[in-house]
């Protein structure tokens, strides 16, 4: 095989150029005169979309049959690294089969807002499972020679105006929340490709944006692969080829090319910026060129069948009051249109066409038991709002006639897609006027909902059994009878917090924004990190989920084989202590018990997934490192991490913590901090080192009782304004306050006689 | 009288440079030779605080007898500019008396944070209430020939770090929030001085912040007069002078001179940015010789009857279920060591020494009816916060002896001063014990509270009765005595919204900041634009206040006299329902319906405070004005009036809003916005100008099946997501979208060919 990379120099300018952009809508340039080849890209987070031989001009005409399995707000709830793994292997397959190089995913940007609209194909609020689901997805696909996209880079956190608004955050939230996640999975899994977002971050397009592209991504976090644009998100070509945004998607049909050619020819644009680029996608060519599934068929029923097992596992319930699992002695009602017609997946480019699809109402069926009596009732209409009173007439007369009620429920198409955001987290008025209702005539209503995002549940009081299915893929229909009847023990958990209200969110007052900029004004309190700090009551809280069994938590042991250090295993046992087998996800959270800066209450920083028999109990561990503890510091530019007192909390939920220790850090990554004429007293008073030197230099104005004496005497301190004042007050005010007895020439010399006591 | 002004060609550098800051402490320069008066300014916004012979270099000792007022949060709650306006002519003659030019006050800052240490100082989270509260002082003193000087410019909202921290606000709100009360304040008033704050606003120290000090207070907002710094505000005095802070204090014993002459001599200054500013002092001592009461005698006896009127308006009634006022027929269990010894004052740089004080007990003794039973119990002990079981038992026993019981609770001085802020909102622990304990043992208990900001109430279902008497100055124990009795009907309302909880404020995520800086998350949504824009029910909302009487609001009416203009006068009827003359408040507030930017829910643009015998009926009558329709636009850098459907509210609080009116605004001050190639299509299609020019441009690539031709066919508009691909797209969009059919050259004839129809 060819190695493309020698070829740069042999390229001419215009071969050059033309590698920097699409040859279409899905294909990478080939090149044939040096037998470099093209590719085609496709999307593809959780299921392959390989548009036919016609693909239009937005790429959302239909694609080739393919496994659909849950969207990524249900993957993150299953909490389960190997599913992904699973699941990411499948893909890449069937990728291969197809012939297709790179899927376009996954995206993992931070649910800011439960209205984003495309927050279905996000994992979640939280970067560390964010970066834990993607890098166990990434490592998968490209393990069969496939490539991935990691996207869309970066804090594209809404569908509106997403192509022009100005994401306005500042430094330490950019990189504890949007950033966190894409430096972890970079460093974890290093995909192929990165796909640069359509928004500008702090007045600069994503796509034109140096700092992210190549300062971070690059340089600090160690990416080798190729950045390619959101499809349309170029801006000005030459300027993103200068930032580090090497292909730009779709095909601009020659205009960026040629704009690439006059830069280097007019002498704006350095061409070794644009060989740059050519290596980097001439090295993409020669990765792609081994995968190692390439037009191997695959067996897609297999597929489907571990699509059926990630749904079930994907599944989250929600509340349970004795209600379920379904006894096969139990009539049952199934009511709703969607029992029917199934809500699996979102709108927009993620959008499959599946290859086989199950109807919950026919695998209800199947699943009972031989002589258990199932009825339907359709309910309501998925694509109207309004109630329509005969099929509730029909669906109440179905409940009463069963012993449970299993109502099929959730979001139209219409409510959440790409493109665009909702205004609301409602469902449908006939949908929740209906769960009233059955509620009213029924003690053992359940409702199954498929939603990609949070909605609010006023009703939430008149059912006994709610089951999270987020969009479940192909296989939810097989996936939710196996919950109802307890063939599969529910063990999935929120990875986002299900606000009461709308206006509850965090970030309610900031969001959509207005016509050209979004202020992310809640900083750092984002998901539970806000309904923590708020000390708020959501409806779910993020970890949140329940099971057939129960687990207890025990023995929480923490080793630190380095006194101090952040490299800390952590270690507990659970036992299931119910009757049911079933799976577990225990949570750790970290809290630094005092902090130079504000810090969220508790912060995800390990999970463990364990299946444990009735009364069998194990060892979970984590594995902690520097970044479990570390903030970020926009002054110095890093992450730091300070030394003190942290808690370790481990639990079922953010809410649900069952222990407790404290582990002692003395790591200290802190740079120095210099004194100068803005540095407060109490900096200097407090430190043990320049306490004395401070004392020296003052000195000689305490026989003019001023300033320096009343800081000594006891009158000052016992007066808290005078003690506040003091401790406030920057060196500089020691001019002032003692009517320049104290001068510019002291305070040089108090200054570096500090600055010679550090370091 | 010489023309001081004609002196600047006169002075030498030196004299010039000494001009810059202060002879001492608390005066200004002068120069013997050229006989240029120095002349004395001192703190004073709601007092005069001269201090005598020997002042300390904090200036925090003892100052000469003067009348102390209600500090701001009580005057504010008074609602009442000519109260103000009495205060103000007082305290103006007080000053002259004492032979002092200037008033350091008032302080207008807003309370982003009920934690802030000065909040009592303060008038409102509002800045509509506080400019006109600032307008009517500053008018009545400088009318006595006495100047003010307005402070502290500005973002000054916490003590926490004030003389180093960085306050980081985004521009609209920094303008709508945050400088609004200043700019209004100036235009109204035009106080003879500014203040400078000591903080950082968004990087720049106020005192050196040519933005502020020059651009808006002068070159936009006409302010003529000087600049001072706040006491030890100065950074860097040449960086200062530059950026428009004329005097530094207190002096810096020549260093700030030095610096100056230095900077001149060295070429770094141009000498007329210094003669500017001499120009401005000499002004300045021209203006301050005039002082028309200055060393006339005063009636301290009258002044002391109106800070007992001043104290009783600026009370607010929070809770009254039956239990006042007291009967002379009921006898009265006093409790509370504030009774005896009042808390009437703040601590720091405004506390007064006064000339007469009030004492609660005394004035209750005075004010019941001859034979009326009056007990005290002492019940805590201000100075500590321990349960003393003895107080208790014996505050419990006169309790339950007598038919009504009145504790006299608050916050002790050590709670909030100048210099340090609250780290929360509970009363100390034994008094909120003995309310509890009171609230048990007796049905008839009042609570009247000393406080400068919102406190936490759990409480508060323990007592019939609340009345907030904030700092209500020297006058405060007969005030209350008033109140109690039903000599005076309350008539305060609240001028800042009291939180359920510290958790529940807006600023709760971002206050007080980090070591360096502090982020103005919450953006625009302070105070009741917070709670109104998160539909959250605080303990008191914003112009809460009861009476002893009730007032209803009828035949609301709007004038415009001229079709569409902002010049609207509202008037609406307010009667006297009940059986008692009283004093009602009406607020009026104004919501866009409808707005290109997100804006509160509400927000005051205007009240009247009116007297009415029991039955009587009064017109009031609201006056509003451009900047009552306008919202602050960032990327345009100034207010602008969008058209449309204006709410007006008005009603006796923030919530409780009893009438409401459409305004219809055609006034249109947006600037043209210019189409560029990130202009949204929907832009284009949405401007009946520029739609058509879209159509043309792009019907030649409609016959190639292209993008354009998608966005006029049934079915892209039919698919949600196709259409909002289609809004959103920027014009740019159109090359990739089209595979480049759309060419570079078309998109820039399409931006001209709009550009051209737009003027």
């Amino acid at each position: 095989m060819a190695a493309y990379s020698e070829l740069v120099k042999k390229l001419t300018l215009a071969e050059k150029a033309s590698l920097c952009s699409g040859k279409n809508f899905w294909n990478t340039q080939n090149i044939e005169e040096h037998q470099i080849p093209g590719f085609m890209v496709t999307d593809g987070p959780h299921g392959l979309r390989k548009q036919g031989g016609s693909a239009d001009h937005l790429g959302l005409s239909d694609s080739v049959p393919a496994t659909c399995f849950p969207t990524a707000a249900g993957l993150a709830a299953s909490w389960n690294r190997e599913l992904m793994e699973g699941v990411g292997r499948r893909l890449a397959h069937e990728a291969g089969a197809e012939d297709v190089a790179v899927l376009l995913g996954p995206g993992i940007n931070i649910k800011r807002s439960p209205l984003c609209g495309r927050n279905f194909e996000y994992f979640s609020e939280d970067p560390y499972i964010s970066s834990e689901m993607a890098s166990a997805y990434i490592h998968a696909v490209q393990q069969e020679g496939i490539g991935t996209s990691l996207k869309h880079f970066a804090v594209n956190n809404q569908e509106y105006h997403r192509l022009t608004v100005d994401a306005r955050v500042d430094e330490r939230t950019l990189h504890e929340i949007y950033l966190a996640a894409f430096e972890a999975t970079v460093q974890n899994s290093q995909p192929w490709s990165v796909m640069c977002s359509y928004n500008k971050v702090n007045g600069v397009f994503a796509s034109e944006n140096h700092k992210l592209l190549t300062e971070l991504l690059r340089d600090t976090w160690g990416f080798e692969g190729f950045v390619v644009s959101d499809w349309g998100a170029v801006n000005e070509r030459v300027a993103g080829l200068k930032a580090g945004m090497d292909l730009e998607m779709p095909s601009s049909g020659g205009v960026g090319d040629k704009a690439i050619q006059d830069a280097i020819e007019n002498g704006t644009l350095d061409e070794a910026v644009l060989d740059r680029t050519v290596e980097r996608m001439l090295a993409f060519a020669e990765k792609a060129e081994k995968g190692l599934f390439r037009k191997q068929s695959v067996d897609k029923k297999e597929h489907h069948d571990f699509a059926v097992k990630t749904a079930a596992e994907s599944m989250v319930l929600l509340k349970n009051e004795g209600v379920l699992p379904l006894q096969p002695s139990e009539s049952v009602a199934v009511i709703g249109e969607f029992a029917e017609q199934p809500r699996f997946q979102g709108g927009g480019s993620s959008k499959v066409n599946p290859a086989y699809l199950d109807i919950p109402l026919e695998q209800i069926k199947k699943t009972a038991s031989a002589d258990q009596q199932i009825t339907y009732a359709r309910g309501f209409h998925i694509d109207r709002n309004d109630i329509d009173a005969a099929l509730v007439e029909e669906a109440l007369a179905a409940a009463k006639a069963a012993d449970k009620v299993v109502l099929y429920a959730g979001l139209p198409d219409r409510y959440e897609s790409e493109g665009y955001d909702r205004t609301h987290l409602q469902m449908p008025a006939n949908q929740a006027a209906l769960i009233e209702e059955l509620g009213r005539v029924h003690d053992n209503v359940t409702v199954m909902l498929s939603n990609g995002a949070p909605i609010e549940m006023p009703w939430l009081e008149s059912v006994k059994g709610v089951v999270e299915c987020y969009l479940g893929g192909q296989g939810m229909g097989q996936a939710s009878a196996d919950i109802l009847f307890g063939k599969v023990n529910p063990s999935g958990k929120l990875a986002e917090t299900f606000p009461m209200t709308l206006q509850q969110n965090p970030s309610y007052l900031h969001f959509p924004g207005n016509k050209d900029s979004v202020m992310y004004g809640e900083g750092l309190y984002v998901g539970y990190r806000y309904y923590d700090a708020k000390e708020e009551t959501p409806l779910f809280p993020f970890g949140y989920g329940l099971s057939y069994t129960t687990f207890s938590y025990s023995n929480l042991r923490i080793e630190q084989p380095e006194a101090g250090s952040t490299n800390v295993t952590v270690t507990c046992t659970i036992t299931n202590t119910g009757s049911t087998a079933g799976k577990e996800t225990a949570q750790l959270y970290v809290k630094d018990q005092e902090s130079s800066l504000e810090r969220p209450e508790r912060e995800l920083k390990g999970f463990t997934k364990v299946h444990l028999e009735p009364g069998e109990s194990k060892d979970v561990t984590f594995e902690l490192n520097e970044r479990s503890f570390a903030y970020y510091h926009d002054g110095f530019s890093q992450w730091i991490v300070e030394p003190g007192m942290f808690t370790i909390a481990v639990g079922a939920s953010s809410r649900d913590l069952r222990l407790h220790e404290e582990v002692d850090v003395t790591e200290d990554t802190r740079p120095v901090t210099r004194i100068h004429r803005n540095s407060r007293l109490e900096e200097l008073a407090q430190h043990p080192d320049l306490n004395p030197v401070l004392e020296k230099h003052l000195a000689p104005l305490a026989s003019n009782n001023l300033f320096a004496q009343q800081m000594t005497e006891e009158g000052g301190a016992a007066d808290p304004m005078m003690a506040a004042m003091m401790k406030e007050m920057p060196l500089r005010g020691l001019i002032n306050f003692s009517s320049g007895h104290f001068t510019e020439q002291n305070l040089t010399d108090l200054i570096e006689a500090c600055n010679a006591k550090i370091k």
